[in-house]
């Protein structure tokens, strides 16, 4: 039934868990380290030097026949990467943390309470205050370049040297993407694409390096005006949840490590619990400035990310996420010269579907069904598409350069393309007072009309949308449309995972929105009473809700979101059959978009169970095994050497009371962190052997917590010949309790309690409570079901 | 800094939990139950039955000194019932359950899967059904009333004999109420109120008895009708939520034991883990077909319930809020003879919000801000109120005809209190052509006019809350308003906990709808500028969310199912500010009315974290010890005896491995419930002591299934003298990996773990694996933050 390649461990494999490798360990300290290793009859034994090779040896060999060499092919998403670590979600409750803890009285925990409404306010007003600059900076450029073009057209139409004009449209829009691309190639190369997978990935519990940091939020928002300015076929809300994030990521630590200033505040809040929640809040905040929709940034948040329901959270996340609706809303209200009026909300703003209009009615309800598979292929075709071209781009544009030089590519193309669609489409509409387009175009139109085409790719793409759903009937020709489809939908898919910070939603919105408005167009020809259709914006919205369901396949979220943008509720309902219905489709030939980059990525993403035949599997098959173990009073030479290993790089180690034989496994009484370890060896938290229980030097969890969250390495600290041999005590530092599962828990069992408590290190013990291995994110990640059944992802140092 | 008591384990304290007591075991088998007791030193020492009784006295005496006996004051909210067991949200992944798993194919999984939806499918159309019949049943109702009473009044205004109408209209009113109240003191007491908090405790994971059964189904929509009809100052929304719930409840497990019905089918759903998932999705369509909110009703369910969100899970609970919105709009729409138009949700309805109207200033803001505020003091008024009442019920009025009189009281006054107002006031306005008022009443007014406080009191209150919100200014004259929200204040408050089936949203929306009204009217007289105030029906929107929110405490879901009721998101923004305002100042009062109620019941109900200050607790302090255990290999007389022990009642076992040593005690090897070992007693899966290992019976999964949710007691299982020498192997039914926790672990982390997964009974173990506790629900749920600090509720056998 279920299909599993034989397991095997080999070397490099686990970054987060901790296993005994031999190659590292033929220096002096190698004998002190404990191996244990679980055999297939249950016995438990020591592995020696040679038998370690041996097993090392066979498994190359294995390697190299049945998958070829990992190395290889660093992208593949059957595999899964060692590069990622984990955040630990479940707080390390050694001495330290419960003296502190049991310090406090109940007036200081109301006063941390309260700082945390205070940092999520902050998040909130800052992200706000973001996507309000980005917003402007984008209006006023895209005001600019629209004049300046205009002026060429008009100018050179009358001359004849409409090529000119390419050109200079062409070369505007590429130097714009060029600067926007530029800076994410060379400066912060995370800093491409929307984030959402990014954050999805973080919220997950995936430490993605270099994510959160203040100058990919810097690098973000430049890009995002560049790559909006410069008309590809992008949105600026994707990057606004990814701003949403560094900002709660930065505002919740009271310091900036990139800007060197630590203001002392916060300092409870710098661990990854509760930064994890922190940048929940921030991601709502980003969704619920971007939409204007605060309900669906919590829900966002939550069907992203938490796990772990917890009211008093939600709570706060829903007041970041409405703090900055309301600043985003308050700053605009005073730029567009009407101060205080705070019901428009959003960057993006879909106009109010009012008035008798808004009705549907039961046999609609099938169209809307056929709507939603509609994009739910169109969906799956663009993952698809897209899927192939960031396997290509992996593979042959990794080079910055070539990555700068893609993106003004496409920029040229996309001005190209507009061009010609333009020139070749002649749908002139008149202009009529109550028009809602800010640009209009004359172009080769008669007087008092205006191109409609042109407005289309003229207009910021938030602003077509608008029109799509709200122009009345007649305002596009059904040609136009279906042409406008059809190139958009090929630019965005090429544009999605070029080297720029850009958003997915408002493109897929756009081309949904495109071909929902021809649908609604074309019904009135299919059948015989056409008086009934009369509303083709009504169908542009479900379109739109349909393809982007399609792509991003989001359930909840994205209903709340459609409905809190569209400021109506009424067509609640019909969204949520449109966007079932596009998942259920497209799931069934592909993933969503950020889950395909997410996979490309190799990022051990934990999903919400574990897969279903994976009953017969139990943590003895799952774990890693033989554990690098510590004892409770350990040699620091050992500590370093253990550490030092580049080439296992774990993360983790359980403690274990000291056993009378060597050659058996210690009981378990605690867990440390290596980055628990590196802080008490910069500290020189050690006693000489002789003096051993004497003085050894008091650390706080302050000096945890300047540490954290960068970690200086293993190679900055300086242990000399005399202090490797001085003992150090880990009981004070060590989490005494760590959650522990027998050998015969089945792998659900274990993935749910590593999941619901969004664990990093879940040690397996046998009967006797001793260590027998160790389950972390990637033991568990590797598991999932493909289309014969239950596979195993390779691991991979890539 | 904490205060706690000192914790004393007294007779009868722990039912879920399993602990050797004294008494009960003087039977023959009592030397074979193992006791452990954890002294406060750490050591672990056998303690005879001389000092259990010891120990007993000594709490006796200390209990009636400190805090007198409770078993004689049973309703207190300083104390926790033991009466109630817990749901077990965690799999016992025993033999035979693994063996089922693991026969199944990926395409069993599937069908699994296609079932959940289809059963919610169900579950919402149901649900939307019973919503419908409530509606239609209680509009005819309503109508046959007022034309009844229309008739008398205008007959007896001409003879001068307005108390014989009074009279007729008590009557009649108590007549309806009467009924109501004598099905549900009679026939089904948990049917009373609007079944909320039992929902939520359920959700949280007690079982209330009985309160998903059928039965209650009926008295609920029999008795919900009656208590409306009968002019009492409730609404029908709260009871579809329990409705829902009992709908999923029956459904999802394919039989009705009250029927005696079983179609075979949904085997695999009958055990809480399933039925809890399903009953969320339940207590959602309620939601969503009380109020026309399926997202409302989906964060409802995960606000109350879940505690571990997951993605498939929230999307099936949609479904069924989906169906059910769905099925009520299209049997309303074809009741009003305007079949399949769907744009009109929900048992209430708002009206829609629309047009210019609906904006808001930020000039506004600190307007809301002092509603919300005014929302939260009237709200902890009303529940401060409510909770004296509740207490004077639970000490007096205890009888069923006592209750069946007050309610009829009640309503005799309601009545008497209506047409009092009525007659005092004078408020005559033009019967317009556009009034949306269906039953006008002339009364004492000109021609052409009607007269509105009547009809506030006449129509049923989902009318008149519509009216308050949509009534062109002017309508209402202001002590009008004002005598009416006192009136009904105090009906309202004196009705909510009557032995009726009735919920307080409506009554509460209506309050807080007059008085936002009247605020909105009084503006003006304040402020110079009077134009700027031109709509109060936005000020009663703000008002009723205030003083719902001030009465309920609910957050994030209150705030969607506003918006969703009034079909606008435009408002969210300040109907968020509203509600948050109005929890902290109601906070800082008095608790939700919920949760006033479910204390006042002494649930074990858990937070989501523990208290802040208690970390240094540790799972030894917390735990119950010692524990009853059984061997893997148990005679059946020690089973018997164990499980017959009525003032112990434990429902978990853990099994341990067989010890030298008696007085030891032994390792961990399992957990074993009452409720399997009554299905093992029951099929006699036992062999001789001689014969032992040879042919134990075989028993499949089915077998506990059929016998799941209403296991026999142990008194209905004959055991003779012989089959009580007999031993039972319980290694295949135990489950074999329960979690655990060592002794050190802080109360914190044991919250958070038995919280996350929804355990029932969770082992504590020493280094050795030894079993040395227990923690149950009430173990946890024991301790409070009160004013004091920590502070540790009493259990008692109420």
């Amino acid at each position: 039934m279920a299909n599993i390649t034989k397991k095997v461990s080999w070397s490099g494999r686990g970054e987060d868990s901790a296993r005994g490798e031999t190659t590292p360990l033929l220096n002096g300290a190698a004998e002190e380290v404990r191996y244990t290793r679980q055999s297939s009859g249950g016995g438990i034994f020591h592995i020696g030097r040679l038998s370690t090779v041996d097993l090392e040896e066979d498994i190359t060999s294995e390697e190299d026949s049945a998958r070829g060499r990992p190395r290889e092919i660093p992208h593949n998403e059957k595999l899964l990467s060692l590069k990622y670590e984990s955040l630990d979600y479940d707080n390390s409750e050694n001495q330290l943390f419960l003296e502190e803890e049991r310090r406090m009285s109940y007036v200081s925990f109301r006063c941390l309470e309260i700082s945390r409404w205070v940092i999520c306010g902050l998040i909130g007003f800052i992200t706000g205050l973001i996507a309000c600059f980005i917003d402007i900076t984008v209006e006023k450029l895209a005001g600019v370049k629209y004049s300046v073009v205009k002026q060429n057209i008009e100018k050179f139409t009358e001359v004849g040297g409409l090529s000119i004009s390419l050109i200079l449209w062409a070369v505007l829009n590429s130097a714009f993407v060029m600067l926007g691309s530029l800076i994410v190639a060379f400066f912060e190369p995370v800093a491409a694409g929307s984030g959402i997978p990014q954050i999805k990935c973080y919220l997950n519990g995936v430490k993605i390096p270099r994510v959160v940091r203040l100058k990919t939020l810097v690098v973000k928002v430049c890009g995002v005006i560049c790559s909006v300015a410069g008309g590809l076929a992008v949105g600026k809300e994707g990057p606004m949840i990814h701003s949403g994030a560094v900002v709660a990521a930065g505002v919740s630590q009271g310091r900036s490590t990139s800007l060197k200033r630590d203001f002392k505040i916060f300092e409870y809040f710098r661990r990854d619990t509760e930064k994890r929640d922190f940048v929940s809040a921030g991601a709502a905040a980003g969704v619920s400035a971007a939409f204007g929709a605060p309900v669906g940034g919590v829900l966002f948040s939550l069907e992203e990310g938490a796990s772990f329901w917890n009211q008093m959270l939600t709570w706060r996340i829903f007041f970041a996420s409405m703090i900055s609706t309301f600043t985003l809303n308050f700053f605009l209200s005073i730029y567009h010269g009407k101060t205080g009026e705070l019901s428009n909300p959003g960057l993006i703003n879909f106009g109010r579907f009012v008035g008798d209009s808004v009705t549907y009615n039961l046999y609609e309800i099938p169209l809307f069904i056929i709507m939603g598979a509609i994009g739910g292929l169109l969906g799956a075709l663009f993952n698809f598409l897209n899927y192939w071209l960031t396997i290509l781009r992996i593979r042959y544009i990794h080079k910055p350069c070539l990555q700068v030089m893609e993106a003004m590519l496409v920029a040229a193309v996309t001005a190209a393309v507009s061009f010609a669609m333009i020139y070749f489409s002649n749908d002139c509409q008149p202009l009529g007072e109550e028009n809602s387009e800010a640009y209009p175009l004359q172009l080769f139109c008669a007087d008092g009309e205006y191109n409609s085409m042109a407005t289309a790719f003229f207009n910021t793409p938030e602003r077509s949308v608008r029109s799509l759903f709200h122009n009345p009937a007649g305002s596009y020709n059904p040609l136009t449309l279906g042409m406008f489809t059809l190139t958009y939908f090929f630019l965005a898919c090429w544009t999605y995972g070029l080297t720029v910070s850009a958003g997915v939603f408002i493109p897929s919105l756009l081309i949904g929105a495109a071909w929902g408005r021809l649908f609604g167009i074309l019904l009135p020809y299919i059948t015989t009473n056409s008086t009934i259709w009369a509303d083709p914006g009504k169908y542009a919205l479900m379109g739109a809700a349909a393809q982007l369901g399609g792509i991003v396949r989001m359930t909840l979220s994205l209903t709340v979101i459609m409905m809190e943008a569209t400021g109506n509720v009424t067509y609640g309902l019909p969204i949520m059959l449109v966007l079932m219905t596009a998942k259920i489709v497209g799931d069934y030939f592909v993933e969503g978009l950020y889950d395909i980059h997410i996979k490309l990525q190799s990022v051990p993403f934990l999903h919400w169970e574990a897969p279903a035949t994976s009953h017969w599997l139990t943590a003895r098959e799952v774990m890693s095994s033989p554990v690098t173990c510590f004892n409770r009073v350990e040699r620091v030479g050992t500590i370093v050497d253990v550490l030092s290993n580049t080439s296992t790089n774990h993360n983790g180690f359980p403690v274990v009371t000291e056993m009378a034989a060597s050659d058996e496994p210690g009981k378990i009484c605690g867990l440390i962190l290596r980055s628990q370890l590196i802080v008490l060896l910069k500290h020189k938290v050690f006693v000489e052997r002789a003096h051993s229980r004497l003085s050894q030097r008091k650390l706080q969890l302050k000096d945890f917590r300047d540490a954290y969250p960068r970690f200086p390495p293993i190679q900055s600290i300086h242990v000399s010949q005399d202090e490797r041999e001085c003992m150090m005590d880990l009981t004070e530092f060590m989490n005494p309790t760590p959650y522990t599962v027998p050998q015969e828990t089945s792998l659900p069992r274990v993935f749910k309690l590593f999941r619901a408590l969004g664990l990093r290190h879940l040690v397996v013990v046998d009967s006797e409570n001793k260590v027998v291995g160790l389950v972390t994110r990637k033991d568990l990640a590797r598991y999932h079901l493909g289309k014969h059944g239950l596979e195993e992802l390779h691991l991979a140092q890539t």
